[in-house]
């Protein structure tokens, strides 16, 4: 597995692959300093009237609706939807899915979309299932990772997309897998914005246009890697974010074989 | 003093508190961090079609007018209407108060609606009680704290709310005493949004639900404190920031019967 | 040269001009507490309703367009009309020039209100030119700083603006001279919005109204000298980007004459 992820970063390195981020206001900084320090090329860009030319121009897109209003649900989906109509791989990431009709409604506009990937916590990806919108608090996950599997499950066969849980264990969910991510920290619920910027660097990957699930899972385990390496010299969550971005910055290979811990199945559903 | 903060420390950390925070684009991520480090829980949503959801899920609402605009006060004043009608306690940060006709309105509206606590710099303590605009320099406090404690007193008396100024010496003036935190440091004046932390750290300890007066002392103390903390290890204000929100997630029993330097004074005017 | 400059930051650091920035949504919190750092007053407002206000109090406007939308080209451009009107110095960062027509025609209309210092990367000089729009990918530049030199010089011929293209080596291009500053730092370009931190910086010193050419070299070395500095402990960018923000507030008499690389040429064209 190690093996896959050093050959996709030495290329993504390579390539600077451009990342369309219509994303939150809270986490802005924060995803475009990530691709930058994994060697991705980040823009934000969220006019109706220019979307579709950045689309055109990037190798992928990603969209978080953390801080929604009408006319960001406008320019989502029109992003979104020229993404799909020329093959440009796009994440969904559906923060606080549940807490409001406007947050679900935007949601199902996105999914009939057909995202490549949808990433979020176990909360979000339950609220996105229909399994429950009792456990979600704001955009935290009340929930372990592990109770969103079969939501996860559902979601994936229903839209055909990839998804991907984060907590504890990272599940990622394919049409014939599922894969478990074992790296991070618990420290890294402590800082803003770790999951968008899990959804921004398997952005980065997709841009490698090569294989989706393989591309998903070197995102995951990469911003999973760097948080938990981050977490080991960090006296808390501010210097987490700061030895975070260090960490993409100066992943390399030894440390790779080294310290990702990642199990695949078969799935028998 | 210090019992009762290191009681509501412990408590906030158990319970989790959900704060929504609808806040300037400045200090959104800041905000966030620093609440998470304390042992809130933060969520940003500003759209007229869901403040009133989020409200009705949050323990307490922190409003900053610091990046007004029309589709901002409109969703500022919806969410505190909210708030006020079903008792969920909330913050007001007049930043820039005394700078235009946009944010003297949008302030008059607000404070209309009754917040639980208001917390500025002197200038705009002064401005918001209608002593000086001319001290008013854009966001930055020209003027020292204590030469708002007359303001502060008469907004207290205006609106009932519980009023803090932010300064060398943070004042904090209730229906019945002045509370005076002398923690903090010089060099917090050097990085953005310290005084918004202190909105929404008093908005974490509100969610509490349990006495506002002592409250919004923790909410003040602990972000003077933490500051001070921080400004003794840090190189400049990019450390400071980053050693801030380590000292939030660390902060501990000791560290607050050791450090806190507060007085309080029955009121007798 | 260090001499004009150590002046000029005595004279800033004394001052403490209030900085009225429209800028992107990614950068506002690092070009604040840049500007904090450096010895600036920021102010964020984007308000049509308030911009001229808060122009009207302000040494200086700096505008970004890195995320454009319809009601804030609207403000950027009564904001800057309003500067040019009143004789405040203004700068124009034009991020992203060349990948939509929003940003474009954005462009041309505030070219028309003619800033007084136009500072961005190669590959936007040389949109922004008409040179070359094939070059330009996303907001990162895909062209060495020396390659837009011509493109620079034709600005400046055309709108009497003093133009600055960041890079390798950062050049500035007034009526008279060709300016090379020699600082900076390789790593620079993996930390998010330190061009627009350079824009930023050189408002600061614009605030001094003064000599507009010297303040435009004094923003323009001092951003990449104290990116240059910060680069040599930083283990990645994460930490780059908190010791950039540390050196700015440290910058002081003997680094400056010690450190800084700057020539001069008369221009021959």
């Amino acid at each position: 597995m190690a093996h896959s992820i050093i050959k996709q970063l030495e290329e993504l390195r390579e390539l600077n692959p451009l990342v369309h981020n219509i994303t939150n206001l809270v986490v802005m900084n924060n995803t475009a300093n990530a691709l930058l320090a994994l060697g991705a090329s980040p823009v934000m860009a969220h006019s109706p009237a220019e979307v579709k030319n950045v689309v055109e121009i990037s190798k992928s897109l990603v969209i978080n609706i953390g801080t929604l209003s009408a006319s960001w649900i406008e320019s989502m989906y029109q992003a979104a939807s020229h993404a799909t109509t020329i093959g440009c791989p796009w994440v969904l990431d559906p923060v606080g899915a549940g807490i409001s009709a406007l947050r679900n409604d935007a949601l199902q506009r996105l999914l009939n979309l057909r995202p490549t990937v949808i990433r979020g916590n176990a909360s979000e990806i339950l609220a996105l299932a229909g399994f429950s919108q009792a456990t979600t608090k704001g955009v935290d996950s009340t929930a372990h990772s592990s109770t969103a599997l079969q939501a996860a499950i559902k979601l994936q066969n229903s839209y055909n997309a990839i998804i991907c849980v984060s907590g504890e264990i990272d599940y990622i969910v394919s049409a014939n897998e599922i894969i478990e991510v074992h790296n991070g920290h618990i420290m890294m619920t402590k800082v803003t914005g770790l999951g968008c910027t899990s959804s921004a660097l398997i952005g980065a990957f997709l841009g490698l246009r090569n294989n989706t699930v393989e591309e998903t899972i070197a995102g995951v385990a990469v911003l999973s890697l760097t948080g938990e390496l981050a977490a080991r010299t960090a006296k808390g969550p501010g210097s987490l974010q700061m030895h975070l971005l260090d960490a993409l910055y100066n992943l390399d290979t030894p440390t790779l074989q080294r310290e990702l811990s990642i199990q695949r199945y078969v799935r028998r559903d």
